[in-house]
């Protein structure tokens, strides 16, 4: 077996050690160059890899992407900071190298990407869904970035489906109770010492339910979803935002 | 074995009409009177019945008691509308009767007054502690007195061992997305179709978490309740108030 | 709107009942004849029914469908007892009526496909899988059809994927705690008095989980699918067998 | 506030050393002595400890037990390796030692030790219990000692309640599909990678369900449990074995 030649971007910092550790226990990966800031990104081309992980910072992620298309290396991308602009300009990097492919993404736990994309694959056959989301008390934001996400995912496949709002009798409520509002869909947002990162989508009609439940126990989680995009990437030119792409579901 | 002689108010109603059916499946039960109004209530003296469940309407609900502690019966009662001031004429009728038990409870599901119990005697032993309750899209309040009622035991019993309000980071969040707030104790009210009434009760400290979950499927949930009361009230003279003291725990 | 003309079969039955029930409540949807055993099928026709649903008995399903096919009406069956010899009968019948279609179903709740169909997308994705489903203390089978059914996709996407036996360490069992294993998937049945019928099937990889989980909390649950498939048949000539393929996942 | 002086015994193993930055995290509690192997146990007496905590090894805790007890220094112990015998020898080194009290427990989770307890407590109000148990992929036993002790604990109250079996109609089961057999309580092993250690026992009645389920997510689980040993173990003199006993419930 031929094996696929990986370097990383960010080898040092905390979530980049961990994809140095999984590409060096990969059985069909071959770690050729592990790269942080002080380092030349030339140790990248030296080692002919195939296939480059960052996950780095924004200030430095497009100076990364440009080398790597530059050099026809494949590009797998957790650092956060894309917007519009930012997607194409790399789109614009791609142009005239038809066998290029860069993956950037926000979420790399393939539970959680599955469980929105089941979401959003349910949501029209049922009349109602709320999404409860767990996490330990030390977040700041209520709902989480991914809940309200798949919140606005199933309101648009509702919508799509021509669904209006759930049916809800409520007519006494103690402020809050009903939870949190996005796009029409109610998010409740569970935060306890002990918890780490859960998630719950919730389909009721009638006699039935349907629970499509993620739970992140640690943060190496992100882990395989990384992998998978590694594997993957060479089948896939073109700049794919978000790891859902790459699932063929 | 001799059985316990049972009489049943309210006996067509929809509740009662199930109380007398699972009065006349027990083995250890004999069912000597079912009235419902425009009966006499001394159908209830005649059968001899030794203890009467009582499942009728705030209207009547007095003058059954009246009759029932006036003739030397035991009564088990589900009808709702108590105050003080009506426990207090409950408790006047008692007196004298050392042998008389009347046991009033606005819910007889065992897994409720278990699960509430349950929450009690965990609180003070976490940092943190929130409810979720699910019911059917047709319930009006929000969150359901259940929840309620718990959130407010969590609270007293947090209060009784010197804890202060659980963590919580949340500095950005959207209106209501954490709960509604019972004395201080989050509260997370769920409804869907095809849901029935559920409750759970989670507790956080670090790296572990206590969840205490009722499920009530199903009306009839609430018959295990009454026969445990119905079984023990001979033991238990006087007045009580709630099926949990019933229950030794 | 021009309403769908819809006819039942098997319409005083249990099941047959409450799909007259849901019919006659559909806004989008015309009763226009039930029929059970002792009336003349030829009141489907006199109804003009475009579509008609069978829950009646593998004794009269093939003389029912024959009488549907050969009048051009669209059959939706519930009825079992289907093996290869009449699916293959069916498909006989409906050559040369190429606008004509016809559903056999074994399971028309909507959550129960759903679950399968999403768990046979995530299988490839995870090292392990395991089902766990729960029914009432009545349930003579162990483990149920729909789990093991489910146990079976989930071994097929696996084995597609090239993933071998899920990770297990286990080298002390007492008898039976690893569960039954149904194509090296493992299965678990726990029976309980209050259960309907739930189904979870949970899929593990490093650092993460994801559950699906369907429950059933009433025999109505099977109404929405027959309904979805009512409405969606015209536009599925043939012979299907199994709801899934008329969701469009 | 006077501070409870504790030291600790086997303090840069794997367990002590997390005592250790707990006791060192708390307001209330001074870290006077840090021992471990090599070091000599008059540190702790030079450092004046109160309460002293040992996880060190079954080789090692009787010796330091007689050094504590003869000096008169509580002791919270969650070494393993306890028969009957040792537990003599340490109930007979503090006889004449009124004031002295040992705990000696083999979980030190809090929720594990609740789960149990609340178990206990619902068994003789339900028909039927089950237990369900959750683990990692690397684990060697099943079902877990937890869950089997869970289930020996719920068939003495139901004994005791005078309970027989639960009712179970199955008569046609893929063997092991109703999971292990533990003095008549059923216990089900899941094994996952990405599951931690989790615990579910349900309870059954007619239209009911109660659900008790303890989610330990990581190894730090047990340190909430043994500073509450720390802190009331002066108030209880004498062997105590299990830390469900100090938790007055």
């Amino acid at each position: 077996m031929t094996k696929i030649r990986v370097g990383v971007l960010g080898a040092r910092g905390r979530v980049g050690s961990q994809v140095v550790g999984a590409v060096e226990a990969a059985a069909d990966l071959d770690l050729v160059a592990a790269v942080d800031a002080g380092d030349a990104l030339e140790e990248l081309t030296a080692g002919k890899a195939e296939v480059v992980v960052d996950f780095t910072h924004p200030d430095v992620v497009m100076d990364n992407l440009r080398f790597l298309t530059g050099n026809g290396i494949h590009a797998v991308v957790g650092t956060s900071g894309f917007d519009q602009d930012r997607l194409d300009t790399v789109a614009g990097w791609l142009e005239g190298r038809p066998e290029l492919g860069v993956l950037i993404a926000p979420n790399f736990a393939l539970g959680a990407v599955l469980a929105m994309r089941f979401a959003q694959q349910a949501a029209r056959f049922y009349e109602s869904a709320e999404v409860v989301e767990l996490h330990h008390n030390r977040k700041a934001d209520a709902p989480s970035g991914t809940a309200a996400h798949t919140a606005r995912l199933i309101a648009q496949a509702r919508a799509e489906a021509g669904l209006g709002p759930g049916p809800d009798a409520t007519t006494s409520e103690l402020d809050g109770a009903r939870g949190a509002e996005v796009d029409g869909v109610r998010v409740h947002s569970v935060r306890l010492p002990g918890l780490v990162a859960h998630e719950e989508i919730l389909f009721g009609a009638e006699g039935e339910t349907l629970t499509i439940r993620h739970d992140s126990m640690d943060r190496s989680s992100f882990l395989p979803g990384v992998l998978l995009a590694v594997r993957s990437l060479a089948g896939r030119p073109g700049l794919t935002v978000g790891l859902e792409h790459l699932l063929d579901l």
